[in-house]
């Protein structure tokens, strides 16, 4: 790391997640994770969707202070549709220099790029107007593979039986297709955020027939936080799957601290632009400007940002709307725009130049994140006019960037009790047109700072399931303060897993793959196999070994749970060996004759004929599973 | 602590929970907690639900060797139908002293009841035969003042406004009276577990029109764990929120760790009888008697245990349906049965004796937890044929206690995804005539091992709002090892806020004052009513002075996460104050021509007349609000 100041030395996690390989699949190499189980399972690698980057690829030669492989770029130049350009010159306050500096100081990122690229004059680089002229690019190609998993080999398996799930109207295919990625960009039902300046991401996409997405945010503030743990951050989060990252500094050096981290982004990065806007002008919300606001979406897309959220629905009419409400005005950026308007008396210079952001979108290949400026902040303030009221305007905002190609996704609550989650999914439909929703937890009550994770992952699951393309995440310190490193891997785990249960709920073809692989292997008691397999095998290991740390124990049949004496598991394989000698015997009384689902009372027991040789089995059982078990897995609460 | 020695010193925590005191209400002297808010807010004490018992009373000697007070026995005495005997000696094998003792011993409980209560002949005990019989007993009485908290003061405020909520056929009053109480107890629909041997527990209600509740787990096996560390677990438990504890203790000294823990517990206690009779018999399942297993519920019904679960429904019939599945019987109790099923190819003892079993459970008034023995134990095996038919049989059963007016509630799954959730609860509703059902979590997914507080606390939620009304908690170690201090306490809030969120989605009259008055608090800046309001007020407080800890920065008007610069709750009381000047004066341009709920796009903004004034309002705000605002809260992704 030549060129950096020594206290600049930026620390981040490297090597393979435990118990598994990165792989690169097919032409493109899509990057992927193999999970090998013990040759005892008898079960191939399992292949999981990996977020990670070439962190965890112990072939890779990390630099930070070089930034990562630019992947994108040969396709991008392949297009012909880009010029290349001097990058506009940073200013002071893009680092929002204007007061004085408490930092100690960030230093600009050694390799950055100065030449930049954008659209020829006439030219649209995003990849909905790709899709919209029937040009399967290869960011879709790589989507498609990346998504597919182990659904091919499903394919056959399945072969017309009906998926076990309730997916609300999605349209999640069989097997994923390049021109099924292209159909639905290019009727923005989903969006591949790739920013033409960051090259470096690995193209994903955000929709709701893909798999469902979670975002992690970092970023640091005028009192706490600095540029090398939120670096750390970033490569942290995506390690435990964080599929996008957003960059939510303020203060001083936002302009450096966002170069560092999207130079070494395998994801795609989001930021609020008004917030870099605000620094520039002091912090006096009242005294930005259009042209200012402008300066700073150039400056931004020219470093590589790939979407942008823009609190365009917050209007002047529906401001009063929040007057009453328990909460406010909670989002940052709403807040400012909602000051601006009324400072101003006039509406939003974001809703007035709205197309033209979009003709600075489409010549970077930015998306836009439609921001709720106006969600509710609290349970009482859920489902509220001055919501919907903005939801609908961003609904047709909507319409205005897509008669533009411009991609976008459209941000929603919050803070929303569960019997009013769906209907938050159901207008965001109907008003945004399938548009893919990207949504803050919800939390479903106010009353548990601390465990926000929880109480807003209950919410993502939900509406995942529902239909929400996208979950940003929540750490335990919402409300409370700045998120750690710790803090960032517990929310990014906690989303990762309402993301899948969202999938396995939705019947994505392939989600229960890995639920089906774990349960076999804590049901054979193969340890090892449950821990690499979990989302978290560190956790997972570490827990189990708090108890029984000694390494015989991960290969014993008994886990410290229920002793080495009870163990359910244990008896239910004499049940099956059970099972299967009878096959070739007398059934076992009763068998067949149960109730069907929602049907009455069993049958009696043991007719007559039944009790006939019940001696005989019995003997045989006494053969096959007399022993004392010995084992124990998977106690649960009795 | 006199006569026990020293190594046996239980340490429990005491004193009031932060920010909050102790009330006794009414002249039952229903325990309550209350929660002062600074005078700034000019709102009274939030009254709240309080499971933690005397511990968390500065007034009460707390003395773990002595036990509690015996709340209840004037009560019982005075009723008049019961009568005093010796209790049954302890046999050696009522502490599993079968096999070698590696526990170091555990002492008897010093002040243990020699004698005790049962029914006189012919009488019945149970809560539920009171109720029918048009009684109202102080334990209904205590209940109805209990659940009430604040609804009589939101009587009069509702009077008529529809509630908020989605109740799926709950009834649910505005107000609990002692009527309403025995009504639910009568029909089945709520059951109040109280052994009367169990006088130092505080009554409490399970039913679906209650708050719903959540049970922790506690116990030590043969490989960890001690008597100590149990009691401890339990105080702890109680202290933030659980309503009822179960003592799944295996192995040795089980009969004494049972005793400390009752003694000193002020919640009902739940136990797996079958676990201690197998003890009994060396772990050999097949060895199992009902006259072993009949000594061990007279054993723990003299003891106090109040609720029994009975895995009366794992019929011989459904255990080959098992057969096929991916983790088989993963409930032990189940397991031991079919165990025993299997070896003797007999049907279960517990099926074909179960109305000996119900005279026993009226004799003390010990409540059924209908075991669900065969319930899935991963994602592939949820809803299946084996499940459902022991929940028909658990509904048969169900009627023949009723009919003996035994207080029955069912145990529900397991790991469920989210798309199955609803079945289950309505196939239990149908099935078992309404009587409560209590869930282990659901899980919704398998791959979060070392997260399945939050798979779980998801299906919890979900299951909750439907009508379970019970949910067991389940800890970050479930499939790992045994929950410690740590665990036992993230457990019981992670379901705390569970079952808020389906206190409040179910619209129950009083659930959304707390997230009120803490939202209110939040919007305030006033930090430590808002620790004080929460769940966990410790955690609250410490994730807070991570990033700023100086005393100050409680009381400041900002915080860490956004800084002194940027504040969204400050904007929003400046739309406030401009939205009162405004009511005064000319409208803002466009007010009141939003569009309405589900209505189309907004009217455009700024008619002629609108901006007829704006640089008056503009002046206006400038006036108000121009100062830069200085603080942050509530800071959420954007």
């Amino acid at each position: 790391m030549a060129d950096i100041p020594s206290q600049f030395e930026i620390g981040v996690t490297t090597g393979p997640i435990r118990g598994s390989r990165k792989v690169h699949v097919g032409s493109l190499k899509v990057a992927m994770r193999e999970i090998d189980l013990e040759p005892s399972s008898g079960e191939p690698p399992l292949r999981v969707y990996d977020t990670s980057g070439p962190y965890t690829d112990p072939q890779a030669r990390i630099d930070i202070a070089a930034g990562l492989p630019q992947l994108r770029r040969p396709w991008q130049l392949a297009r012909g549709d880009t010029e290349e350009y001097a990058a506009r010159e940073v200013k002071p306050e893009d680092n929002g220099q204007l007061g004085p500096d408490r930092s100690g100081g960030v230093p600009a990122f050694p390799a950055v790029h100065k030449r930049v690229l954008r659209a020829k004059p006439g030219a649209n680089l995003s990849q909905m107007h790709y899709a919209r002229r029937g040009i399967i690019t290869p960011e879709m190609e790589y989507v498609a593979e990346r998504e597919n998993l182990g659904r091919e080999a499903l394919r056959a398996e399945r072969d017309g039986q009906a998926r076990d799930g309730q997916d609300f109207g999605a349209a999640i295919p069989d097997f994923v297709t390049p021109e099924f990625v292209r159909d639905e960009v290019a009727r923005g039902r989903a969006i591949i955020p790739c920013n033409v300046n960051h090259p470096e991401a690995e193209p994903m996409a955000i929709g709701r027939n893909f798999l469902v997405k979670i975002n992690a945010n970092i970023g640091n503030s005028a009192v706490a936080s600095d540029v090398a743990s939120e670096v750390d951050k970033m490569v942290w989060s995506i390690r435990w799957g964080a599929d996008t990252v957003m960059d939510l500094s303020t203060g001083r050096n936002i302009h450096d601290t966002r170069e560092w981290i999207i130079r070494n982004s395998s994801v795609p990065i989001g930021t609020v632009p008004i917030y870099q806007a605000l620094e520039k002008v002091g912090g006096i919300a009242e005294d930005l400007t259009w042209e200012i606001f402008r300066d700073t979406l150039i400056e931004q897309a020219e470093q590589g940002v790939d979407y942008f959220t823009i609190h365009a629905g917050v209007r002047l009419p529906y401001i009063p709307m929040t007057a009453k409400r328990v909460t406010g005005i909670v989002s940052r950026g709403g807040s400012i725009m909602a000051k601006w308007c009324l400072a101003h008396h006039k509406e939003s210079f974001l809703y007035e130049r709205f197309d033209e952001i979009s003709e600075i979108m489409k010549a970077y290949d930015v998306a836009y994140s439609l921001g709720d400026g106006l969600r509710p902040g609290s349970i009482a303030d859920a489902n509220d006019e001055a919501q919907f009221a903005e939801l609908y305007t961003l609904g047709e905002l909507t319409k205005r960037a897509w008669a533009q190609d411009v991609q976008v996704m459209i941000e929603g609550p919050g803070h929303v009790p569960m019997h009013k989650i769906k209907e938050n999914m159901d207008k965001q439909l109907a008003a945004c047109g399938e548009a893919p929703f990207y949504t803050l937890g919800p939390l479903v009550t106010d009353i548990a700072p601390g465990y926000d994770h929880i109480t807003s992952g209950i919410g993502a699951a939900m509406i995942g399931w529902f239909g929400t393309a996208m979950l940003c995440y929540v750490t335990p310190k919402e409300h409370l303060g700045l998120p750690d490193r710790d803090d960032v891997k517990v929310g990014v785990v906690t989303y990762k897993l309402a993301a899948h249960a969202a999938d396995l709920a939705k019947g994505h073809p392939a989600a229960k793959l890995r639920d089906d692989a774990l349960s076999r292997a804590r049901f054979d008691f193969r340890w090892r196999d449950q821990f690499n397999l979990s989302l978290d095998p560190d956790t997972a290991e570490q827990y189990h070994d708090q108890t029984l740390p000694a390494e015989g124990a991960k290969t014993a049949h008994f886990c410290s749970m229920c002793g080495p004496k009870f163990c359910s598991m244990k008896i239910t394989q004499e049940v099956r060996d059970f099972a299967a000698r009878q096959h070739n015997n007398p059934p076992l009384s009763g068998e067949g004759d149960h109730p069907k689902d929602g049907g009455g009372a069993p049958a009696p027991l043991a007719t007559e004929e039944a009790e006939a040789g019940m001696a005989e089995m019995s003997e045989r059982f006494r053969e096959v599973g007399g022993e004392i078990y010995v084992g124990a897995s998977g106690r649960e609460h009795d």
